[in-house]
């Protein structure tokens, strides 16, 4: 799809120069050292040959059609040289040049202008402001940094050129750190994340993307493209900015808007991307997706000479779900019959400080013959017997007669050195410490569920869309973008919610007259398009036994309100039924975050949602089994499960009532906030009611 | 303390040996290329003569008494050699030896020999089943590891000898991690942790002292020592077997018996140690602690010439508690004088791609000179006209010239290698990665606050504890270890604790009379010693309104209860005053963890103690500032506070409790379990009640 940018025939540089120090003198020099090898075009009136090649005035005096252009030139030239490329049907432009959108309004323009003339002539464009491309196989090196990475499988792309000049020199230092594709993606004109990995989905190089990211611009468009290709391939995304903090620093420094974390969250698990948390566990993962098999299951043998290092992966693995394998009696048998008194036959597999590569060898042979272990961690510490290279080339023979993964922690620097080398040579990656190594197996692991999780299985229910947008039109007619609860229960009923009986009472006397029909007892609760936290102004009062009861609490209700909010339209009272109030209060509630949409949310309701803060999200519209695991991912799930011979709570009631609320907030994009709190669930079959709904709608 | 074993006169090598391969040929070499100035004595009876020392049969033999001997001879010679030791004069023995307790039960037995041989002649053992010890400065490498690691101010211990040796490996490669002493623990058969702890306090080449352990022998005294020399020196701990399979590997692994990690944590924190999560982690703080100075506050200011990695940087220094320094207004001006257009003069400064080392010392000048910050980040990437050796030398000098603390991230390997060694001759710290360096600022900051923490103030209250030990005594006389909540309400007045009115009735007609004199409505519960979880069997009845309510109650819940517990005893009912329910449950509780002893428990009480987990810990006894953070530190704190116009709870009331129970189960060890669930709280004034009290004491 983007073959004119990493697989070109020929590559013009518009600004190549002959002044080291110059941004076009690095990218020729990279194009030429690079070993491209179709035809090399520096583009620069002022020259008639630069390096060995002829030098043009102008792509259109080129006697050839490229497939890429690479732009760079001071920013005002950018336009004329676009539209030149235009002319001569170059479909491919990286543009380095900065001075667009990041740095000023006209840049932001002159950045349109970019996009308008790509668009009028079909070009794609890869920046603009950005380090350039690399692809190690073609081979092309079309970039300013300082080297080519070596050959790997793993590509990644960054909004950041910078660190991506560190990770380069960081490559170029070690054995175990290749890339296939490295794109700077600069301001993302028009090439963003999502091309990349439609792309990269399909490059036999890559077997693992990475993405080092701000902000993702369109949110529905990145779910649906990760989703896709995170079937086929691991994404794994450091998206920064997470803290208040950070996202003040992304705003100062590139102008997209940081959307709130948990969107990133719950928008990344959706789509089965991988988010890390550090750089060091960004490269630290990719390493093992990049060079060995992707484990069948959570079970890890660890073969260790040191017992310390041993219980530190046992802890990581653990802390990260996965699980210490459980070796089979033959094998623990098989271990105990060689090994010496001392040992461990049992995971973690103890070969003691005085194994040599033998012992490990044999050792590691039996466990990855066992069918309960899905990957072998080996841990080799740089004791005295310690034959290190030998070790690592039992290692590296064995990973390549097992189709199990193997990660190695050759532990040290000065002696381990040798053993990293050695295990490079067969693909294997070394981690210094075995801790990195555990979190690597989960990563992994973490990939197949994201991997192999079903697709969302929608739910539509039959609803009545026009009562909606009646009481949306008439709220929007009357100037109003809050609805009160009178208008809501009209909302909620006509998308199949359950509720107390209600009706609106204008007067005391009315309020007397509903309940008489209700039946008491009742609650009676203030009715006011301008007062959304009713029970902080007072507005609310419950347990009505009578008319006497019904007729003082209107009064109260009425003057408060009136009292605590002046300005308030007061319709009077709700008169509601009085439901049982003994089941769990729950809260179910929608943002609309600006990256992703509508952002869903479940949690405990009631006081408890703002001193515990224990939700989960999902960006709607999501799927049944979202809404599923949904209510098992607050901290408090176990209270919905049942606790102290409490039975458990409608769990069918809860999940329907998350389906019908995705279903509301995908229909009407209006709606930008809403919540029911508290939707009180009763016991397993009884069912779930909303007590309170309020809804915010966009203004107009 | 210990200067027999880290600047000894001479040393005894006993079992020094002449052939290569051999752990007493390994020791003596590293004695001697350590370069250790006094006299060395290899102890071997088959020799004259092993380098170009002579050599002695028996320490016996030798012409004066060294202060140190090391033993490398099989376990079954040690006894022997140890008593000779001790004949000698001789006060410091390292016993590297293995084959004692971590062995077998007869390895055990000897370890308790060796014990003894030592308090006779009342020397110091260091070991056995050790790697030995090291000190840079003396110098004196009395271990069998492959090399001597460089000098600087991390002193080491080690449970693991093994993860010691990775970590030696690791300093010969490394520019800037440096050691003063290195201390295999082995089996602790005498030294610990906390004598080392002890000795490193006075230790002027010691700045920071780390330990990787897998178990406290004598919780304690550990925590008495530690918050002593906290206060002096950042102490920092990896405490491995966190998890679950993890405490399998550890009971495996050396026999010791891991705590609850809650009371690690707590006891940890009470103590002022740092608890480390990861090797990386461990060293990585380490670097900074043993180079820079502390800062003074949490206001970090970043320079850096990319702001991808100044986001991340800033993303964790917010994760971890710390702050970006708010500028001063003139330091943004001056800086804006000179920095290019597109720079950032807020923090994070971002100097742009294009900065040498002169825009870099410019700047961390002006930075450094700001009262608003407390320390500096010096993030360089490797872009085209960075000089990295230059930037490095700007670092360190302005390093030399403030004493705000300066920690580097020049990122990647193949160019940034030359910085860090540059970096490395000023003694500021290099970190891979931005975050890395981070989170070490995070970690100073954490060991200032540990070590400004005041001592606690214990509280005493005046109580009857002979009403206690009345009731504990009948309860051992009656063969019982449970305290049902009858006598346990003895307990809790004898503590000055407040209760409902409460009365024990032994027939249903003894229940009405007793309600008609605390007045209705009254609560009743089962009384029975052997019925711990009174609501799981339908042992209470609330609410009850009259005479004919607490009848029907009476016979309901004894035919439930012997139901449900056919051989339980039953006293009777409860009949309880029915305080008001509008209060915050919470809940007090203690269990006994077998390192730490008492951890008092505090947390959301009722059903959702079990549902949230959110609890928090201390060992007692503690002070009053403990007990009010512990108020603080539950996620649910805000509902302590009050949320949505409720009250704030009595926060005086709960601390009250606290420490009563802290002053209960200090004065009681025998109680291994005890809680109060619910403690009923009501707002600030109203106190707090205690509904329901049980204990467990220990079987005798």
């Amino acid at each position: 799809m983007l073959e004119g940018f990493f697989k070109p025939n020929a590559v013009a540089i518009i600004g190549a120069s002959t002044k080291p120090g110059k941004l076009g003198y690095s990218v020729l020099a990279n194009v030429i050292e690079s070993g491209f090898r179709g035809n090399i075009y520096p583009i620069n009136p002022g020259a008639t040959q630069i390096a060995r090649y002829k030098a043009y005035d102008s792509v259109l005096s080129l006697p050839e059609t490229p497939d890429l252009a690479v732009i760079v030139i001071p920013y005002n030239a950018v336009p004329a040289a676009l539209r030149e490329c235009g002319e001569k049907g170059i479909k491919a432009v990286v543009v380095i040049s900065a001075g667009f959108r990041e740095a000023s309004v006209e840049g932001a323009e002159r950045e349109q202008e970019v996009i308008e003339i790509a668009k009028k002539y079909g070009m794609r464009i890869i920046g603009p402001n950005c380090l350039g491309i690399i692809d190690t196989y073609t081979p092309l090196n079309a970039t300013f940094a300082a080297g080519t990475p070596p050959q790997g499988n793993i590509s990644f792309m960054s909004q950041s050129g910078a660190l991506q000049t560190a990770i380069l020199d960081w490559s170029l230092a070690s054995q175990d750190l290749g890339f296939s594709r490295f794109v700077s993606l600069g301001n993302k004109a028009d090439i963003s994340e999502t091309d990349l990995m439609l792309d990269w989905a399909d490059d036999p190089q890559t077997r693992v993307m990475l993405a080092y990211i701000e902000g993702v611009p369109n949110g529905p468009e990145f779910m649906r493209v990760a989703r896709e290709v995170s079937r086929k391939k691991p994404i794994l995304v450091l998206k920064s900015g997470a803290t208040e903090s950070g996202s003040r620093a992304v705003s100062s420094h590139t102008g997209s808007l940081a959307g709130a974390e948990a969107a990133y969250d719950a928008a990344f698990y959706q789509a089965g991307v991988l988010r890390m948390n550090s750089l060091e566990e960004l490269f630290g993962n990719a390493r093992a997706f990049a060079n060995q098999p992707l484990p069948n299951g959570s079970r890890i043998a660890i073969i260790t000479n040191a017992g310390g290092p041993g219980i530190l992966a046992t802890d990581t693995l653990e802390r990260r779900g996965m699980q210490l394998a459980r070796l089979q009696r033959e094998t623990v048998q098989k271990l105990e019959e060689f090994l010496p008194d001392a040992a461990s036959a049992a995971n973690p597999v103890d070969v003691l400080g005085d194994a040599r590569h033998d012992r490990y060898a044999q050792a590691m042979e039996l466990v990855a013959l066992d069918p309960n272990v899905d990957g072998l961690l080996c841990i080799v510490t740089p004791q005295a017997m310690t034959d290190i290279v030998e070790t690592a080339n039992a290692v590296g023979k064995l990973s390549q007669r097992t189709d199990k993964p193997i990660l190695a922690a050759f532990m040290g620097e000065e002696r381990a050195k040798a053993g990293e080398d050695v295990l490079a040579s067969y693909n294997v990656p070394n981690y210094m410490f075995p801790e990195q190594a555990a979190r690597a197996f989960a990563a992994m692991r973490d990939y197949i569920i994201a991997r192999d999780r079903p697709e969302p299985e929608f739910v539509t229910y039959d609803v009545d869309r026009d009562a909606v947008r009646k009481v949306f039109d008439q709220a929007y007619a009357e100037g109003r973008v809050s609805v009160g609860e009178a208008e809501a229960r009209a909302v909620a009923e006509a998308y199949g919610l359950h509720l107390p009986k209600s009706q609106l009472a204008a007067t005391a006397d009315e309020a007397v007259r509903i309940a008489g029909e209700i039946g008491y007892p009742v609650v009676l609760k203030i009715a006011s398009p301008d007062i959304l936290h009713k029970t902080d102004v007072g507005g609310v009062k419950v347990g009505l036994q009578n008319a006497n009861d019904v007729r003082d609490a209107f009064d109260l209700i009425v003057y408060r309100a009136t009292r605590y909010v002046p300005d308030a339209r007061i319709w009077g009272c709700l008169v509601q039924q009085m439901v049982p109030m003994n089941g769990i209060e729950v809260l179910v509630g929608m943002s609309k975050d600006p990256q992703f949409g509508p952002l869903v949310t479940f949690g405990l309701g009631g006081i408890l949602v703002e001193a515990l803060k224990d939700v989960t999200f999902r960006v709607a519209p999501f799927g049944r089994q979202d809404a599923e695991e949904m209510l098992d991912e607050i901290r408090a799930h176990s209270l919905l499960a049942g606790v102290r011979g409490r039975p458990p709570a409608d769990r069918a009631a809860m999940i329907d009532t998350l389906l019908r609320i995705n279903q509301l907030v995908t229909d009407f994009p209006e709606v930008v906030e809403m919540d029911i709190n508290p939707l009180m669930v009763y016991e397993a079959g009884q069912g779930a009611i909303t007590l309170d709904m309020r809804l915010v709608l966009k203004s107009k």
